[in-house]
């Protein structure tokens, strides 16, 4: 039987489960494909530290350049993470002629048309199914499910960690610190979870999918990017009064042939099917010019989820050496040459129904002064609520929900009545997204 | 530019729209594909019937077999529905080395091996996204996303015509009647809507996900299929105060070795995504044994869905033209004469809570002959209300959750009931399913 060689690098979490995928699905998976999928080479950062992935220790080396640089490597599954030297390797395994197979969101996200120009140019295979959304085949939903389509917009709950925090804050009332803390402790949050908690991983994994549907490079700086460590349980609570949840929200259209891409939390109506992905599920919605709104939910993280994305690409590209057509460009997805950079517009020109909750003091001319400053930017108030009356001035909470306004004059209003020091706390705003189709 | 050439059998909703779609997206498609996608035969049952929908006049045929027999034709999409002709038509595309895109899952779950054969034995390519839950990509999860797993289970609201009537059921509290009217008003219901509402057209897709998900022919026969006729809002509104939502859900699931698959109405918890999944939307949730559980939300039906899926389907078989190797067996998918036949067990054997919803006068003894003829056949009671308390001694409805039990355990408790006259009118049983993963 035909044998097709991985090269893994990487041993951790994600590379034990593809190990163990093959172990507990190898000889059905050969049986279907035709040939052996066998890992001859893997790398790891420390050779001491004990593993029990049942890959034989003869094949594993601390040196990844050695699975990039070997003869006896067809796959490079690339499951280490980070920018460097991940990059130097994805780049030596093309020039090798090797396809790779990536779950690295954030080398994509930031080095995305360096690597998809190298695998053209080398005539090798690129997947990355397991970089955004685990097992949730969102990557094959875009190239294949919807490729007829004109893909006009990507939205997804696609960080678990944050999903889970938020879950804890929505479902148990817990400040965001205990439910982080609760999260680190059940492994869902690292040590140092700012890149989760911040958005960054959203951005990178939204920057991923944004570039493969709408088919041109996204600058990933130009994503505005906002996290969910400010908010508190009383916006949470409030969110649910109005009848909505909050999630941290990754947010891609095409709008007037530019792109809105940005990450931040968001209030969705509890009754739309995302309000109700908790935990630490991912869920992303595609909408398609023809396909109309599709809505895809699964686990985003964890050992099998990840492996049966990477094992999905494998099958894939090796379905495709079977045929001896590997490398020849994958028909439906527009070369990395030939596309047009499209313009991320600036946050400020988005446009919104927005949450804020104002730290004003009890008195007489406050709210005049709040709706004063709001009228004059054209932004028109929806509904309020006051809370929280206290003895002796201290300061309350007045919710406000706007209708529809751009996002440049909420600023504007927002900086006259800190400026004029009405608020005696930043103001807590939080865009509305799903209410328009 | 090389020409894929597309044979439309049905120049309908679907047809048209695919047409439509032609017109829309065909140059962006012609680029990415390197290759013009134009139809060149179109078979209509009446000729005179006027359509709108670009397609050359001169190029349509009343005769579908002169489609099929087209030396100008590379794929046959069959998009008329019915197992006569479809049957024969699909056989002599494939004799004739034509590959084939159809969105007949009538045909597929009924004559599915002969075709999948027949497309076998004469080398072509057979796609069928389009047949199961319109433009969302179950089919292309199956095969690809999740081709790494043992696929142990697939649960499916896969019929639009029951989901929005139970939909106006459950969120305006709209009679079963009421709430068809309506959907036939609106055109989401037929005139003759018994294949809809009676679980067949579920039944015949879930048949088609099984047989694809577990590799396996299976017999249609076998499968237990009740459909929403009977639902009254009185279960609509008890299924609410138990934090449930009545759904039609097929349910096709590894069992020791065998398979459980059947159509039936069921409660879900009302916090499960699936329970948010309404109007005309259908919704699959697969489970893989590394994948975990995925669920796949959108629009089943209609013009531009269910194009975008044919589409997908030519596109990807167009591809593999390109590269010259359509029709080479796709790996991945076992070929249909490897295939094992795994049993579908009786529904007698399958396990689940039920709802029971009794109709019994209003008299001392009732309630004991009730758990009596429950308890003798080992179910057991999880919660109990009565409602309805009448003067004279009227029925009133008794409704009872149970815990799992063995449904021919349950079918010989309701027959001593029923022989013993304890009710005035047959017994409701609702299955409860998405308690336990």
């Amino acid at each position: 039987m035909a044998v097709i060689r991985l090269g893994l690098i990487g041993l951790g979490v994600v590379g034990g489960g593809v190990a163990g995928l093959l172990r507990d699905r190898g000889a059905s998976l050969a049986s279907r494909l035709g040939a052996d999928i066998v890992i001859t080479r893997a790398a790891v950062k420390d050779l001491k530290k004990v593993r029990d992935t049942g890959v034989d220790p003869a094949i594993v080396t601390d040196d990844p350049f050695k699975v990039v640089n070997a003869p006896d490597v067809d796959i490079v599954v690339e499951v280490m993470g980070g920018e460097t030297p991940a990059l130097e390797l994805l780049l030596t395994a093309a020039k090798n002629r090797k396809s790779i197979v990536t779950a690295n969101k954030r080398l994509l996200a930031i080095h995305g048309e360096k690597i998809y120009r190298a695998v053209e140019d080398a005539g090798v295979e690129l997947g990355f199914e397991a970089a955004v959304a685990g097992a949730v085949p969102v990557i094959g939903a875009i190239k294949t499910g919807f490729a007829a389509n004109r893909i006009d917009g990507v939205y997804g709950i696609i960080n678990g960690t944050s999903n889970y925090i938020l879950s804890r804050m929505t479902l148990e009332g817990k400040s965001y610190g205990d439910a982080l803390k609760e999260a680190q402790a059940l492994g869902y949050a690292e040590a140092d979870p700012t890149f989760d908690v911040e958005g960054v991983d959203t951005a990178h994994k939204i920057a991923v999918l944004a570039s493969l549907g709408f088919e041109t490079p996204i600058d990933f700086n130009s994503i505005y990017t906002e996290g969910i460590t400010r908010l508190t349980p009383e916006d949470i609570g409030m969110a649910k009064e109005f009848g909505y949840r909050i999630k941290l929200l990754a947010v891609a259209k095409r709008v007037d042939g530019a792109l809105d891409v940005r990450v931040h939390p968001a209030m969705i109506p509890a009754s739309h099917p995302m309000a109700n992905v908790n935990g630490a599920l991912n869920a992303v919605e595609i909408k398609g010019n023809f396909a109309g709104t599709n809505l895809l939910i699964g686990p985003g993280a964890g050992a099998g989820p990840t492996a049966s994305a990477v094992m999905a690409d494998v099958l894939d590209i090796a379905g495709r050496m079977a045929h001896g057509v590997a490398g020849k460009r994958a028909p439906m997805v527009t070369p990395a040459a030939k596309r047009v950079k499209m313009e991320v517009r600036s946050v400020d020109t988005a446009r919104s129904q927005y949450y804020m909750r104002f730290c004003v003091p009890d008195r007489p001319g406050v709210m005049a002064a709040l709706s004063g400053a709001l009228g004059e930017n054209g932004i028109s108030i929806a509904s309020m609520i006051q809370r929280g009356r206290k003895e002796g001035g201290q300061p309350v909470s007045v919710v406000m929900m706007t209708h529809t306004a751009m996002e440049a004059d909420l600023r504007k209003a927002l900086a006259k009545i800190e400026g004029q020091k009405i608020v005696s706390k930043p103001t807590m705003v939080i865009r509305i997204e799903g209410e328009e189709g």
